[in-house]
């Protein structure tokens, strides 16, 4: 009989019941809070903290990762939250609830971040963003970060770039005050995400291969270097079909795929990881963002020489209003091979991202996507799509 | 000098002084109104209708299309019309405003007569489609085009399907009378949009190599049978990626582009056209229609043995509202490669068909297409996309 072992949400009605109970109907025994100590891949068992041991023929590691912890005090104080998974949410809605939160700061300015400015804004939380950095989400590029930033401050968001954090205190007037470079924030509610890292401790603790960064080191049906041993999810590596590596990219969709894979291989049907491409896509406020493939620095450190141009055109044609979008493009210049794309905009932006995230998954050149043939239709596009020129451009000016 | 012979648009502001203005800036004399009777490719001179001789060193054609009419008789009626160019469009939009209008006739289900009719409706128009088929728009699937009929009919468009035209009268009340086997239906503008024929007049009296499609035939520089004799648009045929074969598909971006790259090649700089995938889109009222590759009949016809199937699901994630959208995908048997795509919904549909036109110009399969590296966010689709969904199930069904 197959075991789960894990943290299933029991507080959000949804959850509650039925996740344990459609685990038990497939004959799978759960053991809800419980935690692995150790296991011996020699032996083929995992001991509990508990002491009790439990033998299995395949073992799944899905150990997920762990959000960072800025340097500083404070962080355990009441109020403070890291963003991890459904419990985090779970705590953080019960405390907006509970208390007459007003005020938040957001520490850090990735894309999850980011997206939280929104949540809170719809709480109608004054908000205020401390960024060690001078421009938020670092794998765009600067001229579509200040696009964000813009965004945020359209929507009352106050961004504090160059900030260095110092702590958290308990507050006067407010129950928290977070201390930076530029002076003390007052807040009831602080939301920690400045990154998180593959959790790797068992694995590392069993002698499991850990790939160079930092993630559990995996083959194309998620095989760590244990027999029957498998890892999936944001504690493990994927491969990158654009810069030929195995890289870090935990995103929710890629774990989902992994867990398929390896769940298919263990019942018989092995089936292969394709890798990625790194597509990825957040909202904030009235814009879409997204990117696939590599940027021009992760192009450079991939061994390519890279060359990049930003397009601003219009996501759907002219009579039919203005609708500005911008798309970047970086390819390598010898082959002009595309390598990349990132998108900004009020709409179209994922549409795009995606159109070019199966471009980059075939290894398309410029000169192909500059021609390719894509749905034309007014409403959605103009004849010559903003693919179609930021393409032809670039090919230009390689 | 190359010379422009045409019939640029002179009543709508934009295009009337400009566009001659702005071929003479860039040396090119312009003959307005000027018609072509016959071209001897031999001597390599046009003769005007006039008499007079144009001589060429190299000829463009782009006679683009001719709007069928169906049998019967009134079709020469004031306030009949056909739909091909801008010209149509200026006529059409001068009889809204000079007549009373508020009855609107569209013969023909194509997806420019749907388009017709949101125009109509949003000018106030009472508006009736008369079609001799069950269902309109035939590239798509039957369940997808009853989605689009139910899009008129909630929009207050009537539509006649297997309806007989018998032809139009002037009327009595109203100005015209379309007769039909359903009876008479009382109009002040009619729209007939039943199908285009490429112009193949004088390509016919150069004899030029015509297809078997009926549009002239040209190579993948866009170059006709005779010596420096180049077609592009709507009155040639351009070459599908996915069937193999040379087919007739007049869309206006693929037009844009055969213009394109018959002028590079003219112009000193050779490239080939790679060719169409099918790729298409309209708007109908809240719908989102686009359809790419091979329908089953089309893949067929080609020479495959098609397998298909419909995925209903939502085209963002759950918790960010339900906008129902409908996928259907088509592969080959044997091979399992994509061969076509159809999608309905009220948001999503041309970003998934672009998509999916991009994995078509590679020739992916539906494995591969099952585990596509997409810009996953919720509030753009789900973890597991409905590109996923739908590549997954046609794969398990095959």
């Amino acid at each position: 009989m197959p075991y789960y072992i894990g943290d299933v949400i029991r507080d959000e009605r949804t959850l509650v019941a039925r996740t344990p109970e459609k685990f038990r109907e497939a004959g799978i025994e759960v053991r809800l809070e419980s935690t692995v100590a150790a296991v011996d891949a020699a032996q083929g068992r995992a001991r509990l903290t508990t002491g009790e041991l439990l033998p299995y023929d395949v073992l799944v590691l899905a150990t997920g990762a762990e959000s960072r912890l800025p340097a500083g005090p404070g962080f355990d104080l009441p109020g403070v939250f890291l963003l991890k998974n459904l419990a985090d949410a779970i705590r953080i809605k019960a405390h907006l609830n509970r208390s007459a939160c007003r005020k938040a700061v957001v520490i850090g300015a990735g894309f999850i971040g980011m997206e939280m400015c929104e949540a809170l804004r719809d709480r109608g939380m004054e908000t205020t963003v401390v960024h060690r950095g001078d421009l938020p989400v670092a794998r765009w590029d600067a001229e579509f970060a200040r696009e964000i930033v813009a965004a945020l401050e359209r929507n009352g968001v106050a961004f504090l770039a160059d900030t260095e954090l110092h702590g958290i205190e308990a507050g006067t007037s407010c129950p928290l005050t977070v201390m930076t470079s530029r002076g003390p924030i007052e807040a009831d509610l602080v939301l920690v995400a400045v990154g998180i890292a593959p959790n790797v401790t068992l694995a590392r603790g069993m002698g499991l291969r850990i790939g160079a960064t930092g993630a559990i080191g995996v083959d194309a049906q998620q095989r760590t270097s244990a027999p029957n041993v498998y890892a999936v999810g944001d504690c493990c590596e994927v491969y990158h079909r654009v810069s030929g590596r195995w890289a870090y990219l935990p995103l929710g969709d890629t774990a989902n795929k992994q867990g398929r894979l390896a769940g298919r291989t263990i019942g018989g049907r092995p089936a292969a990881h394709p890798g990625v491409v790194g597509a990825q896509s957040f909202k904030i406020f009235e814009l879409e963002t997204a990117a696939t493939g590599l940027n021009e620095a992760e192009a450079r450190q991939a061994g390519f020489d890279p060359v990049g141009d930003v397009f601003w055109g219009n996501a759907i044609a002219g009579p039919f209003g203005k609708r500005k979008l911008g798309l970047k493009l970086v390819a390598d210049r010898a082959s002009g091979k595309l390598l990349g794309a990132q998108a900004i905009g009020e709409t179209g932006a994922v549409g795009r991202i995606n159109t070019l995230s199966a471009a980059l998954w075939s290894g398309l050149t410029l000169d192909e996507i500059g021609y390719l043939d894509l749905a034309y239709a007014p409403p959605f596009g103009g004849a010559w799509d903003v693919i179609h020129h930021a393409a032809q451009r670039l090919q230009r000016k390689r």
